[in-house]
């Protein structure tokens, strides 16, 4: 039975009233859920609970889709590349996609966006070249140029809701596939709009309706190959926003027209990891205004009946932007995200606007968990999930609370595992700790203030669009990852907005990732004046912390942009007849590097003999620094989170602002973190290991040794018995 | 004693000429030679064997370089870069550079081609926001911008001949260093040829005279630091050849101007590993047309003489151009190259013009080796040494032959070394062995034929410009050192004279190396015409074999310009959202892959399902093939030099042709290589591993057993015994 109640939010289910009672008194939760495919029970209903109701605004209305096919949502593709052997081509559209995703949009509006492209030459097929067959759903060209190859940007409406289409093909479900609308057209709003509000109406038992979450799914684009099913997936781009009429309203606004190709972009589309040009940044903006507009409006008639709204920030969250100018005037009460991973944790905390943030945990109770592997089945082992992503959670926990946490999926699968009910029933008064603790108070913060420079700057806040299993190369997710749970105060901030103003207030800026990313800068880095800015920044006493090919640019001559104050060359291949440095580890900063391990990147070359070997491996340099007038440039050849990785960023980040490594509260222990509440004087020492471990911590006021079980945390005020006296 | 005589030049040593007569009778040498700081006496140059004297033409004339400074020979160099944090910047033009190579040429002729940079905008400087200070030898710039950076092109002169310098730094001699002229300067030419002339008047005794080599040394820029002495180091490179005079006449030829950036270029110069752009290949040709003609002009006073006039295609080469068209117009009767592996061998072998060919073994007769390691000192293992390259060098010799080989260094050294003598003895033996086979005898040539790609063609053949040592990365020097040996025939083509009716007589093209580099072809695969061709050629039943990151462009959507021939992608990082296709070994290729072992490149993926993956390692791709019309593309991740990469790549080049790895005469041993002499109906095994080998050879005539000694050759008659019956 849980010590404390409350901030939990139970998912209920029919037909096991007494359990899902049962477990809500346990768990101390005071607020119940449906779920997909649950519909809750009277019983449940008149629990005392809060009811939270899930709706997915833009799908369940195939009735309406069949009468307005045209209302679908839609995305533009491109054909599979043809190369031209004989004396025309014919392109078929959709070889290669799962054809029960698309649906070829061949009307007039549609076709009008179309491009042909001789792939070869980059060059456009005038459009007297080729005509599109509906027959055979293909477009022939005229006239091509031998051996070049050839594809075709097209529309196609998209006619399966893909949240709908993945749980339908991963549980063979045999119920009709949900379409969805696309709310850009003024019919759709108004049936929306009519809709919600007689939903509001037969829902008097419903107090929070939680949208699932607005219009626009992330891109996910499927193949007809099981062994390449996902072509294209990316949390954060905006491909399945697009129609005739979104580009027409584009071309009013901005006053000139977006093509399918800039879409497309030779088929590499515009994956969020990649700086996106001046284009995309204007239809995201567009977009955003759109969606924040009409959820307003929804948002709206939610609040005339008297009920919360609260939004999920996943799923159709495109276009939401919660980290972006408009998204607190759409007037959400709450957000809710699932989180895997503390960086994920701090991504929900920090959003501005809604009342209350609330996170679902990991696992979901449901048979299998990520990428198939057993969770409430044979072989699965729940309870040890939930712990590992609860100890990764609560380092951020402990840095910035949320209100709430809670769980999905369907309730009966707990039984038999006793052992999940317990260890939820621990997070749960765990969670409720914590949050007491930030109740008139905040954890010790120390200098450095950082700033995450990216492309993206803060609408990317605390994410690379993304869970962590999806993207672990990414070198900023990772340090993400580690500061979640740092002592550190941390901004985002976009390369547009550099100035030196602004970078008064910070200490360090940590700029990471591959040399096209948007999370090293990419394309930003022509800008000779952010290499001045930057130059002067540091010159003056910053420090610019580099990952892997941060202010990497295929035009600058030492490929890298901050090679003088990094004192680093990256080398393309160009420099193989230069004269190289030899590689040298200096002593003196073996205790900073600590048990950290990275990889040495083997084209990172030393600009010259100024520049100190924090670490290196087999030759190839795995972290570096050079005094540049009074501050730093640091390099580091990749980052992967790790408990000791994280402890070594630690250590690093308050070395550069004040050549010490020494912290006032600080533990001899990779895997257990500790945080300082100030007012109450209370210490928190939290274990992530799975190991009992044995810390000696030193404070202000002495040493303290203590014993923390697996997983474990401790909390210690000052003055209680012997151990924080 | 040797079994057969003649085709060896040793080195004499006075003082030691009971040493020298006996060790040329034990080699059977018929030629001795004198060597850098050696001087022959009467007793050895009336031995009855012919005397070569080495003479390097343009140094040795430090009386004449006294009263002309200004001839001698220059270089551009960069002057460090300096950041400005002031009003103004200074930039020391030396600093950085080891202060006895260079000079600088503070002439009004030499000021007109230096330029400044703003080297973080890379803009140049107008003349008049900067001059030049000659007491502090620094550049003044007025009007800079804060935190940019800054640097100026300059001229210098080169004040130490380099392969002097570097003997004398190496060996701490005293005496003083040799200047060099430049014979860009009519009066130097006019000395130079006078000063020949005398001395093939005064050198009677002399039957060749070896030039070591022609005018301009590969450039070797020394720094003022030992922990980073040579800051830039290529073998093909031809910065050591320019002057305000020779630039002054390159305008007259070509109708524009070079400038100082064109050679400095951001600092990375002009690698010949990285494509030159045209105007390097103009300056190429210019030089080489100079270069030829005054050659020329020299080994005519040499023949006026009745002498021979060899040339050593190493240290002061540049220019010259051996594979160049105008090598064999300048008349020299034979080329020396000192080698180390089977590629160099074939370099020397294959150069058209000379009669004589002759390889200069190593170890040279030196106290020290190859970066400082022991050879005929404590420690030293000579005979192993020998041993070691000398089977390298007959894998080549059995291909194709040359005419004579030679030692080189201080022959004293040898005693003490009897092991050495005698594995000199057989290694002379089995050259003339090898010689003899080749004499109106050719070794068995399978199909394909194969064409190497480079940007440089056939004027790079058999070398990527420096040695194995330099360069042990470099895909394409391990694949010609793997080729040296194998029996097929080869040749090597430029993108700019590819065309289909050139490719008829190919089967199989080979274009390897990273992206940049003039050996995958760097920026020619900008060109959709190059594309075109390759795709129409392979469509049609050719191969192309594509190693590393070959036919990469950084325009191209697929970063490889080929990726349709070869099902392949290079990735960049901009496909991070892109589905992967599984990369699953093809099991039909186990035995095609055999023994090989390469790394594989994890951004390299699979275009579609019709890619084959040959070979795959921990999820990275290693080797692929796709069928592609009548032809076929083929990957491999790398290349390195190894006995079982040599047979796999063997294997894949039969099987690229004719689907089939069967060869008439085939061995199941990596070690040991097998060549057949058609007309002879001789087999040779040669073994280049340090063990006995025991081998099963199939051939026509039936299965051979055979065991091998350590480095042994077996040399078989078809009828001779139950061998090879």
């Amino acid at each position: 039975m849980s010590e404390t109640i409350g901030f939990f939010t139970i998912p209920g289910e029919s037909g096991y009233e007494d359990l899902t009672l049962n477990l809500a008194k346990r768990w101390g939760a005071d607020c119940v859920r449906d779920c997909d495919g649950t519909k809750l029970s009277d019983q449940i209903l008149n629990s005392g609970m809060q009811v939270y109701s899930t709706l997915c605004i833009i799908r369940e209305h195939n009735e309406y889709v069949r009468k307005h096919p045209e209302h679908q949502q839609q995305v533009f593709l491109e054909s599979k590349r043809i190369l031209c052997t004989g004396s025309s081509v014919c392109l078929p559209l959709l070889d290669g996609y799962f054809k029960k995703q698309f649906q070829v949009n061949e009307s007039v509006d549609s076709l009008r966006y179309w491009q042909v492209f001789d792939r070869t030459s980059q060059k456009e097929i005038p459009s007297s070249d080729w005509k599109y067959d509906s027959l055979s759903q293909s477009v022939l060209v005229s006239n091509p140029h031998a051996f070049h190859e050839y594809s075709v940007d097209f529309m196609a409406y998209r006619i399966w809701e893909e949240i709908n289409m993945y749980n339908h093909v991963t549980n063979d479900w045999n119920n009709e596939p949900l379409r969805q609308l696309d709310p850009r057209y003024p019919e759709v709003r108004e049936y929306l709009l009519q809709w919600l509000d007689a939903w509001c109406n037969s829902h008097r038992e419903t107090s929070i309706v939680r949208f699932t979450s607005l219009f626009y799914n992330f891109v996910w684009i499927w193949g007809d190959d099981e062994n390449n099913r996902h072509l294209f997936t990316d949390w954060s781009s905006y491909d399945f926003t697009v129609s005739p009429l979104a580009l027409d309203q584009f071309v009013s606004r901005f006053g000139y027209s977006l093509s399918a190709e800039d879409f497309i972009n030779s088929g590499l589309r515009n994956p969020s990891h990649v700086a996106w040009e001046g284009k995309m940044m204007d239809y995201l903006d567009f977009t955003n205004q759109f969606v924040s507009s009409f959820a307003k409006e929804l948002v709206d008639v939610v609040h005339r009946y008297g009920k919360k709204a609260y939004v999920f920030y996943d799923d159709s969250w495109v276009g939401m932007e919660p980290y972006g100018h408009r998204f607190s005037s759409i007037g959400f009460d709450g957000i809710i995200k699932c989180v895997f991973s503390a960086f994920e944790t701090r991504m929900c905390a920090g959003v501005e606007g809604p009342d209350v943030h609330e996170i679902r945990l990991h696992p979901y109770l449901f048979p299998v968990g990520l990428g198939g592997s057993p969770t409430f089945t044979d072989g699965g082992n729940p309870a040890l999930d939930a712990q590992k992503y609860w100890v990764q959670i609560r380092r951020a926990l402990l840095r910035s609370p949320v209100q709430r946490i809670g769980l999905g999926g369907y309730l009966h699968l707990t039984e038999g595992y006793p052992d999940f009910v317990d260890c939820i029933t621990g997070i749960a008064d765990e969670f409720r700790m914590i949050k007491d603790l930030h109740q008139c108070d905040s954890p010790l913060v120390y200098r450095p203030r950082i700033a995450i420079l990216s492309k993206w700057g803060k609408l990317r806040s605390w994410t690379c669009g993304g869970h962590f299993h999806e993207h672990p190369d990414l070198d900023l997710l990772n340090i993400l990852e580690s500061l979640a749970g740092l002592p550190f105060e941390i901004c985002f901030l976009g390369f547009d907005e550099l100035s030196l103003d602004l970078l008064d207030d910070i200490d360090v800026i940590i700029n990471a990732g591959i040399a096209t990313s948007s999370w090293s800068g990419g394309n930003a880095w022509c800008s000779d004046t952010v290499v001045e800015i930057l130059n002067r920044w540091v010159w003056k006493g910053g420090t610019y912390l580099a990952v892997n090919e941060a202010s990497a640019f295929p035009g600058c001559d030492t490929g890298l942009r901050m090679a003088p104050v990094l004192g680093l060359i990256l080398d393309d291949g160009s420099r193989l007849c230069h004269g190289r440095w030899p590689i040298c580890e200096a002593r003196q900063y073996t205790t900073l590097f600590g048990n950290a391990s990275l990889f040495g990147k083997s084209n990172i070359l030393i600009l010259d003999s100024e520049t100190e070997i924090i670490k290196a491996e087999e030759g190839r340099i795995v972290a570096a620094s050079r005094s540049f007038g009074a501050g730093r440039g640091v390099y580091l050849s990749e980052f992967r989170y790790t408990a000791a990785n994280t402890k070594m960023l630690e250590r690093l980040l308050l070395w550069c602002c004040t050549n010490e490594v020494h912290q006032a509260f600080s533990c001899d222990c990779d895997d257990v973190s500790l945080t300082y509440f100030v007012n109450k004087k209370i210490l928190v020492l939290s274990n992530t290991s799975n190991n009992e471990k044995s810390v000696h911590c030193e404070t202000p006021y002495g040493l303290i040794i203590e014993t923390i079980e697996p997983f474990g945390m401790v909390i210690m005020a000052k003055g209680e018995s012997n151990v924080f006296s």
